[in-house]
């Protein structure tokens, strides 16, 4: 198994990244071969003085990186050679398509930017037979995970696409956390069927007769509860729920802050609690499970969070490799492929 | 001024509405009149039983009610003479439109269906001149109240309708709360001018040219931390908003129960905390708020929360009482015009 690593994505990149496969190189010895594309000079340089040991670990140069505010569109233009368009075509076999780079990967991990990543993964890896669109999937990190899709890639969606994304969802929360039939939610402004916009709608209808444990539309003040598994919704959407949960958590906490700030009755109160509260926080924090898996392709792709450090590299990593070993993409050909999807 | 109020609307009605009523009377003295729409019989009935005068407190009998979870295409069939259609009527002037009750309010408070207020409040009552749909607006109750719009009237909203709200949404803080020029953020999948859904690019072109103080795209993250005073967004995302606050919300305070009923210590710390922390879970409520007006129509409807108890019925009459007082309508009318939506 090989999985590449794109040295050049993310805030901290290439030095977090560089930290993250050694890391990574550590947990897993010499079970996966592990590849990092970006600036060999750098990484070289940065390893140097860290002293840390690139033995064992491949590299593939360039010097070319697309930005994290960056059009995406530049990845079909100037920067087909950025080491994020390399990491995609890399997943074809050698000399298959576009990868002229002597080596083949399983997986893909990237800190890069998100719309990048979906653009260079339509244009340079290959979908899943009869797949629409991919789609970002993320854990919500409440109650119980919830595998949230799409999370922001597609923020023009339709009801074949959402329904595909359940099917895709299902299969990667029964492949990889062992969940029996994933129960599937849409997500919608009322819990009656005829609820929604328009996509909503088409969706609803579409879910229904799809091949999946659908439990029908779900509310948003529901979804911190456990009611579904896999929760569905278009990409505008999607996004919406992802950063509002992150700024509303922000907000609560920041409120609680000036709680225990008020008296020394409070600021004894909190010395009380610290340990607690502590944890509370860490339970709450989405990127305690790992990176979000593009959906849809033919391999592993893995969206590790921009400002992750070596530590949430290391964990998409580890992630990535679970996803090969347990072929959360062959569940999904299978499943797509069962509901009729492929034709 | 006459302020009408639906008796039949509400998890509670009518008896939470009498209350409300009832106390409103109190503090209003003579000033306003007050009109309650439902069964005279029940009302009389209650008011006895709980020895509260209905002096000064004018009747207008119907024993139809539309319920919670009908469906709000009744209103336009066999529901014509329910409470809620008959309030909406009697915004017109006496013998105008379908009036024929013999008097006229200047504003109308119901605590019923969302959806059948809505639709009633388009078959019923007179809209703006040029106004294309009404919004339902609510307050997030974060750092600095956020007036946003539409929270769910709206599911399938265009462009043309948000740059109204947002219009409509800037008078309301301006005359209501008194915010000069308020900021009016457009919510969006990122902050850059070309980000979103079809809908929310052609908004954002048209607030771009609006006549009033556009801050551009906000994330959903940035929300609660004060960046804009109204924000704009289709009714199907402003749902999601509205309860994904109040479901994360909730889910984080029974994180911090389970924290403090860990140990007699974490029990310490709660006993030392706990007129603090009731003080910032009253803060975070939005029916500390009033009700959530529906911006758009030619005379001012309140929507109490379902679930209102005495006092947020009071409260959504004082609101409805403000509003008439400060001419919001007129506010709304006038920078409407000035911006060209009553061609």
């Amino acid at each position: 198994m090989r999985i590449l690593i794109d040295a050049m994505g993310g805030d901290n990149a290439p030095d977090c990244v560089i930290d993250g496969v050694c890391l990574a190189k550590g947990e897993l010895g010499g079970s996966v071969d592990l590849t990092l594309i970006g600036d060999e000079q750098k990484i070289r340089s940065y390893a140097k003085d860290r002293m840390l040991s690139l033995d064992g670990i491949d590299i593939v140069h360039t010097d070319v990186a697309i930005g994290m505010e960056e059009n995406p569109m530049a990845m079909a233009k100037g920067k087909k050679e950025c080491s994020m368009a390399i990491g995609l075509k890399m997943l074809s076999p050698v000399g298959v398509g576009r990868n002229k780079y002597g080596m083949t990967g399983d997986a893909f991990v990237s800190a890069g930017s998100t719309g990048a990543l979906h653009m260079g993964s339509s244009l340079f890896a290959g979908r899943i037979a009869g797949v629409r669109r991919p789609a970002i999937a993320v854990i919500l990190p409440f109650s119980k995970p919830v595998l949230m899709l799409d999370s922001g890639a597609n923020p023009d969606a339709r009801g074949d696409y959402m329904c595909q994304w359940a099917i895709a969802g299902s299969a990667y929360m029964s492949a990889l956390m062992g969940i029996q039939s994933p129960r599937v939610g849409l997500l919608n402004n009322g819990t009656e069927e005829c609820k929604g916009n328009e996509t909503a709608v088409e969706a609803h209808k579409l879910l229904s007769e799809a091949n999946i444990n659908f439990v029908g539309n779900v509310e948003a003040r529901d979804i911190p509860f456990g009611v579904c598994d896999v929760l569905v919704c278009d990409g505008f959407t999607g996004n919406v729920v992802l950063k509002l949960t992150e700024g509303v958590g922000k907000f609560i906490f920041s409120c609680l802050r000036d709680v225990f700030e008020t008296s020394l009755r409070t600021k004894l109160a909190y010395m009380l609690v610290k340990p607690q509260l502590k944890a509370m926080k860490k339970r709450l924090d989405s990127s305690e499970y790992g990176g979000a898996p593009l959906l849809g392709l033919d391999k592993t792709v893995i969206k590790a969070h921009g400002s992750s450090d070596g530590k949430a590299i290391c964990n998409a990593i580890l992630q990535a490799k679970k996803c090969v070993e347990s072929d959360v993409v062959g569940v999904m050909k299978a499943a797509l492929g069962e509901s009729g999807e492929q034709s």
